[in-house]
């Protein structure tokens, strides 16, 4: 049975959502159906995303653009005034890092890691706005807080780079075996870098 | 951090979708956010999909109401005439009977089944127009494959009786071992089912 268009365009849209596949876009589509009201939430929220969130410009997280914020609420607090500056891919790191409540200053998103698979390179990522604030603002220490896989490692490896010639000392989160997992399942990079990472205060 | 209001409200009205918890729906804003056009088809979509998508006044199949068609393709095609007519929920399991190609007549879409739990009767199915179907076209059986759980039992029970009075040949969907499956692992509803179902011809 053919089925309509319209119902096909929702299937089609909704299975672009990472994880979603054709079956389960059609089954979303069949909720939302029944239920015009929820649809029309998901039209209206997903339509004006765009318009209300935005970038913030000093440190590229997100913005409250219905509000006219073009800086975000990390940036403007005085309370997260920091020698530290803490980079990260992007923002769902930035989130997780904050739900943590282990870092207290500002944040560096990236928006990206270099990838030269993906082709990504440093130009797509916000690295100049990097060295800039560095250059200009009392920062100290740069922490970059990447993934801990090719691509973030390669990233680390070029922010220590670009900021050699200036005066703050750049740092990299450390690898080893998290918290409250058995060093019998554990792969051997993790093992080889929590080795040596050991230290002798502990 | 307080998320911008716009970004909250993409996952508020995507955790609704069947599944879809919040952190999911956080994952499908950030993705969203990256990729305007996609939202901005999700947004069509759905915002058009009450318009686009009507009901077919003979069997409450799903129709192209972008075509202006207010009866099924099923419904209107001569091929598909036939003296039995099958009785489904929803229209998910219409689809599933079409794409396993059992059966070539036409159908009567109930949208739902009796659930005194859910607060659904006899009112809220279409029932109605399922009497009067059987009463003036010539259908001589009703073939009613609502699911074997309590909901759909207590419906194939209410249909066998409301259409008692009519000369019409009220059949149900067989109960059994599933193809392929190990009876070893069969719950003892199925078995039973199994038994009191068996065959002297097979």
């Amino acid at each position: 049975m053919r089925l309509p268009e319209g119902f096909q365009d929702v299937v089609q849209a909704l299975s672009v959502l990472p994880g979603v596949g054709e079956r389960t876009a059609s089954r979303f589509a069949f909720y939302l159906l029944d239920r015009p009201d929820k649809a029309r939430m998901i039209a209206e929220a997903a339509g004006s995303l765009r318009e209300r969130v935005g970038t913030c410009i000093q440190c590229f997280n997100l913005t409250d653009k219905g509000r006219n914020e073009d800086i975000c609420g990390i940036c403007t607090d005085p309370g997260r005034a920091s020698p530290e500056l803490c980079v990260v891919e992007n923002v769902p790191h930035l989130l997780a890092m904050e739900s943590a409540g282990v870092f207290q200053g500002r944040y560096h998103v990236l928006h990206g890691a270099l990838s030269p698979i993906k082709g990504i390179g440093p130009d797509e990522l916000n690295l100049p706005s990097l060295v800039e604030r560095v250059g200009t603002q009392e920062i100290r220490e740069v922490i970059v807080a990447t993934d801990v896989d090719v691509e973030g490692e390669a990233t680390a490896a070029y922010i220590r780079e670009i900021l050699e010639a200036q005066e703050v000392s750049v740092t990299r989160i450390a690898t080893g075996v998290p918290m409250g997992s058995d060093i019998e399942y554990l792969d051997g990079t993790t093992l080889a870098r929590a080795l040596m990472g050991r230290k002798a205060q502990f």
